[in-house]
């Protein structure tokens, strides 16, 4: 079943000891300014989404319905701390939508309190109910997934870039969130690195249902195939996306898979072959139509040059999707 | 955490209304009869595997410890008709292990009454506690897995006869279980399609440890990488995994993936490239060894030129476990 939040949102930011801390946060802000009313910081929060410091009070009589917690203290569990404000968040009226591993609904005070007040308590890394296995059937309308060379390469990013260029161009499409950010940004989605293994391609069939022919679904991509740890994810969400088109997402700087020094960032080349034979599966046609890569380690000149080279090298459209935006992509899909 | 379970066990078969639904209890009194005091059945059960029918005090007295619910009503779910016996059951002394998709634990009736009497009740296909994320991290000793063109293709029958071969030939083999029947033919394991999707290859990694030098871990495969329900799963415990060798298992008489019309069986060679290419991540040394094809539905003239022909057109030693044993598998490991 998928997550649905009710916006706009009361942004969270704990006693976040520096900015990195309130990534989630940040990366709501930035794509969601519209729905994100303000910020609620405590003592000692080192973090600031340049948004308005907000009481709660204040937060709920502008019209907020959500209390996003989009930080992660040490461990990525929940502090002690918080739980007060969390209380009253929900006795002032408000859900709180959490992507801490730890659950809202396992604290004792706040699932008590949440009941009392009639209020949601929103886990998206824990998925409630249950999905049906994948079936591979064909569905109607068209999908574009990013898929990446390691995890945290740009796959959300640019699916977010591609889904509002469309949108700026009057084209049909939808971004589809698949991890926590991504569901906080658009109210909705489903964390399938969560979900049980059996259900995974199911799970991404259920976000991408049948739709207008013309209607374009931006898929968010997981991990890699060629990460030890996730390649089973990022293949069930392949399967499940069964995308017509690609678009590869790598970090240039990198040197090694993300938290495994042992293991290099394979080549494009071979990322680009690996996930258009292992699409091939569910849909014949799928291909990779463009590469983003994220440059924002490297100087302008070095930037472009890479960019020239890249696309020269796999004729095809290479683009940062914050230096130069996604428009080269949009263009090959019409 | 791997689940645990204690033998001798007293199978229940229920009410069960063909042999077909006793399925898995058939499968751990065919690999384990030694470990199978006998079997509990309800008024109409047409299921018999063939064991002496035993009441629960006989059972207890004979030292029965586990009772196994090794059978399926429709839906894989549970009967109302069997809580009284199970609570007789606990109220005994013995513990319950289940592999049903709905939880034992999650019945009240059984949850207070395994508390009050101090026994288990062990889900196997609801791993219980947390795993670590997998690491890829090259572990001693050797490792086999066997990989299937398609689910239901014999691939834990493969890997318990391979370990049967080798334990025979006084060679370290351990059989390691990562579906329900396999669980409960050794009493450990770990359900792998029912593991959060973020840590299937830890999950493996964990089932299978560093271990001596000359040491086969025989790993039982689950799904394949060509069915688009479970590609995912196949994946991640293929990386976690990280096998020395391989062994490609196929049902010849089947026209489609399992479930799927649509879906066509993919050719041998295909199936082999896909998962030796997919292995070479964690292990660049994984090649597959042999095959074992189910010849059920052939007569022994035609099982025999499938199995010849198939033999010579990969190179490759090709056995049914059934009709010819896996004893040339086997020597081609040494």
């Amino acid at each position: 079943m998928l997550e649905s939040i009710n916006k706009p949102y009361l942004m969270f930011l704990g006693d976040a000891p520096d900015q990195l801390a309130a990534k989630t946060a940040a990366g709501v802000a930035h794509w969601c300014p519209q729905d994100c009313l303000g910020q609620l910081r405590l003592t000692g929060c080192q973090a600031d989404l340049g948004l308005p410091d907000l009481s709660m009070a204040t937060a709920v009589a502008q019209g907020a319905q959500t209390l996003i917690v989009g930080v992660a203290n040490r461990g990525g569990r929940f502090s002690e701390l918080w739980i007060d404000t969390l209380c009253d968040a929900l006795q002032a009226g408000l859900d709180i939508a959490s992507g801490l591993h730890n659950r809202l609904k396992a604290i004792p005070r706040l699932a008590e309190t949440a009941e009392r007040c009639g209020r949601r308590l929103i886990d998206v890394r824990h998925p409630v109910g249950e999905f049906d296995v994948g079936t591979g059937r064909k569905r109607t309308g068209k999908r574009l997934l990013t898929v990446g060379t390691d995890c945290s390469a740009g796959k959300m990013y640019t699916s977010l870039a591609l889904a509002q260029e469309m949108q700026q161009r009057h084209l049909a499409a939808t971004f589809r969130a698949t991890g926590q950010t991504g569901i906080f940004i658009v109210g909705s989605g489903v964390s399938v690195d969560a979900v049980v293994a059996d259900f995974i391609s199911g799970a991404v069939e259920e976000l991408s249902p049948d739709n207008d022919a013309e209607h374009w679904d931006l898929i968010e991509g997981q991990g890699s195939l060629f990460h030890p740890s996730f390649a089973g994810v990022s293949l069930g969400l392949l399967h499940g996306a069964q995308p017509d088109a690609l678009v590869l997402c790598h970090e240039p700087t990198r040197s090694h898979m993300r938290g495994l020094p042992e293991y290099p960032i394979p080549d494009l080349a071979a990322c680009i072959a690996a996930n258009e034979a292992a699409a091939h599966l569910t849909n014949p046609a799928a291909r990779v139509i463009g590469i983003a890569i994220n440059t924002a380690a490297l100087d302008a000149a070095a930037a472009q040059t890479l960019l020239t080279e890249t696309g020269a090298r796999f004729g095809l459209p290479c683009v940062d999707p914050v230096r130069t935006g996604v428009a080269p992509l949009v263009d090959v899909l019409w």
